[in-house]
């Protein structure tokens, strides 16, 4: 069964929108469910792909989504559970009939049987586990002992592994013979008698050499061993960085316990840089199928913490009444250079987050960046400080102002280039996800200090 | 050689730093540069990867990479220039003796040296085209005829097919006497006699099928060809939904032309994700290599809209100028109401940016996310009004300076919601890249909307 035989039709392509979920498809979708054709149904769905099915689960309101499921019946695959979002996966599983979730969860390998029981209430959980083979379920929970977001959960348990002293032939005829072969695997791993990988050797190079070659010597050249407790984001950027297609996990004695392959960690990469951008913007970790009071609740934290400093920044202003009261001007002008200090201490911020994440800043040359993102802010705050120096100068009649305001925009300008680079390397040096929040605590620091500056030079010189 | 054969030794491990370029090891290379001790030099890198390599040139300075490249010599390999950040690509060419670019750029595969001269002056993509075989420099010109970050630049042009009547045994004959197969490779790919691919078989399945078997009967179910002309996020997109990899590539009349392998699309979707996050952040395409200058000129034009709408904010206030000369207090709570908006501004946009970048949030539940995101902006501006109006009335003394700072803090937080989910779906729609300036576009409505609710109010209610 081809169920993606995508055959090319170029002339039917949009520009945009590449989805097989198209508004034609998914009408008629919603008119076999309407007239509860369950063959119809079937019809439809059947060319989709278990991904693009969870796809259309995930935009579905709650009420289709029920109907959908009940007639969809037994033909639910468990390769959708585990393509599902956290944020209905128990909604779903809820939804499905004890007979279908069993069949499902059945086909499924164990890294994503452990992927899919890891989140569940302790009875889902239960339900799951008791619908497995005891082989199964054995391993599933010994990967569940590994702590989350581990390579330990990240793997999947079935290995094809050789001797290091074999050849080419004794691979060739010991995969011919095999009574069970994992679904997807591209290299055999070879170890040592005590069970150490000490090499991968991709099924290429063993279908291209002569027989009595020794594995050893059609070795890749790049070879890594992960640890079973080894962070998943580690993992992903390994798998990045040295274009690594399967690579064999090991436990604490260094024998192979798993092999994780490049389309678990590449799915992996896609949640960090989902983490990261969230955090950045102080977004939990919610999906867009969250309720409305979920995604409240998980929001009002960093509100609360931005009002505080806001409250901060407001204390600073209160400061200086007196002078406002006496020029009402800077009232009008202050918010320039608390906004301009907070757009570019956020450029500073997210380069610097962004370089942490990728390992290119690192201890070697973090002088050389924040010096660096320090004079880009004085240079910008040069150029700035001159064209809102003649904007105030113009607006308000007198140069003083214009003075003021230039003055205010290049201190707020260094500070926001040196605390933008500087915050996330010390939270990243306490722990902390730099991206955790770092925004705030920048944005806090370049009001404070655009405030200040520009509201006590104004108070000095002017008032 | 194992070049990397990292053996587990737990017990050496750090907590953060699993980084094969240890202080230690960058000092032992600096003594080695120092000393001109070549054969040291040599020894010390001899274990790194060709990534590795470029992290440490990206991260030494201007100096120290001259020095480097200098003495690393006639070692330096291809695949380390493919791993270079463009930044400093031209940089480093330049610093390579003729000889030694010629004998890196003759060992790389068709589609890294297509990404390596894309973005090179003419006269350094002449150099490197020169050097390279006649067979490969076709195949190099070739694939530079189709669109920048198309399938068509990203692909490779070794690929490995079959008749798709060929049987296992047929497979296996032609796999161990084929004169040469690209270093990597996963699949052999069935074709129909015009060329048109019909399916994929892995590798291990030949392996484990017998010899009589069909090549058309162990195909894999999921099947994608991919449009010469597709972009390559697209290309990211598809290898990431439906766990591809490798996937072949076909031209306008369905022809197979090459194939695209998933460590590729790894690399894409990071950098799409990296170009997300800067476009999110106003930073242009800049790394951490560009000197002070370049790094200022990428950040000025953002810097420079934003100026535009903090005066547009600043306007605003104008208008209302004689109730602040009343009331010097507004001037004090204003910057409040319009931060949080902003921030509130800010999580929705980001929600809903990356959701569209995912392809979760479309046609069939903008509707829903707009009004979730302009609820959940309700439901947090209640709140945070009733947080704010109690501080406001303690903090001023009177009631109604309280009810005012809240009703504005509701009216901007739902404002924040509608707008931060609706203006990067318009930007789509429009075909521009939502994460480009959307966070501009949104703070400008929330401190405009911000600053008018609350000055307006009081103005009415408290002058």
């Amino acid at each position: 069964m081809a169920d993606e035989d995508e055959h090319p039709a170029p002339e039917a392509e949009g520009i945009e929108d590449h989805s097989p979920l198209s508004r034609r498809l998914i009408a008629r979708i919603m008119y076999a469910l309407e007239t509860n054709d369950r063959e119809m149904l079937w019809a439809e769905m059947e060319p989709l792909h278990a991904a693009d099915i969870a796809d259309l689960l995930e935009q579905s309101n709650a009420y289709d989504r029920r109907r959908l499921i009940a007639l969809y019946g037994q033909e639910f695959d468990g390769d959708i559970l585990s393509e599902l979002d956290d944020s209905i996966r128990e909604e779903v599983i809820n939804l499905l009939t004890p007979e279908v979730l069993a069949e499902a969860v059945r086909d499924l390998d164990s890294d994503d049987v452990v992927d899919l029981v890891e989140d569940l209430e302790d009875q889902q959980q239960e339900a799951i586990l008791n619908a497995l083979e005891d082989s199964e379920r054995t391993l599933v929970q010994q990967s569940l002992t590994y702590p989350e977001y581990s390579a330990g959960r990240l793997m999947q348990r079935e290995v094809v592994m050789a001797p290091e002293h074999w050849t080419v032939g004794d691979a060739i005829d010991f995969l011919r013979n095999a009574e069970e072969l994992p679904e997807q695997f591209y290299h055999v791993i070879l170890v040592d008698p005590r069970l150490h990988p000490v090499g991968n050797v991709t099924l290429g190079r063993i279908m291209a050499a002569r027989r009595d070659v020794a594995l050893r010597e059609i070795m890749e050249e790049t070879f890594h061993t992960i640890p079973v407790t080894r962070d998943e984001g580690d993992v992903a950027y390994m798998f990045n960085q040295y274009h690594l297609i399967s690579a064999p996990v090991v436990d604490e004695e260094g024998r192979l316990v798993g092999v994780i392959t490049i389309d678990d960690a590449m799915a992996v990469l896609d949640d960090e840089h989902e983490e990261d951008i969230m955090r950045l913007a102080g977004v939990g970790e919610g999906g867009l199928n969250d309720s409305v009071f979920e995604t409240s609740k998980q929001r009002v934290p960093w509100l609360a913490v931005n009002l505080m400093t806001a409250i901060l920044a407001s204390a600073v202003i209160a400061v200086f009444e007196a002078s406002i009261g006496q020029l009402v001007a800077l009232a009008v002008l202050m918010p320039i250079v608390a906004s301009m200090g907070g757009n570019a201490g956020t450029q500073s911020l997210t380069v610097a987050v962004r370089a942490l994440a990728t390992k290119d800043l690192t201890g070697s040359n973090v002088g050389r960046v924040l010096l660096r993102e320090t004079l880009v802010g004085l240079i910008n705050g040069l150029i700035f400080a001159l064209v809102m120096g003649a904007v105030g100068r113009v607006w308000f009649g007198g140069p003083e102002l214009g003075y003021v305001i230039a003055a205010a925009m290049v201190i707020n300008l260094v500070v926001a280039g040196l605390a933008g680079a500087a915050i996330p390397v010390m939270m990243d040096r306490m722990g902390i996800d730099p991206a955790l929040g770092s925004g705030t605590f920048v944005t806090t620091v370049t009001d404070v200090v655009g405030f200040f500056a520009f509201l006590g030079l104004a108070t000095v010189f002017l008032v």
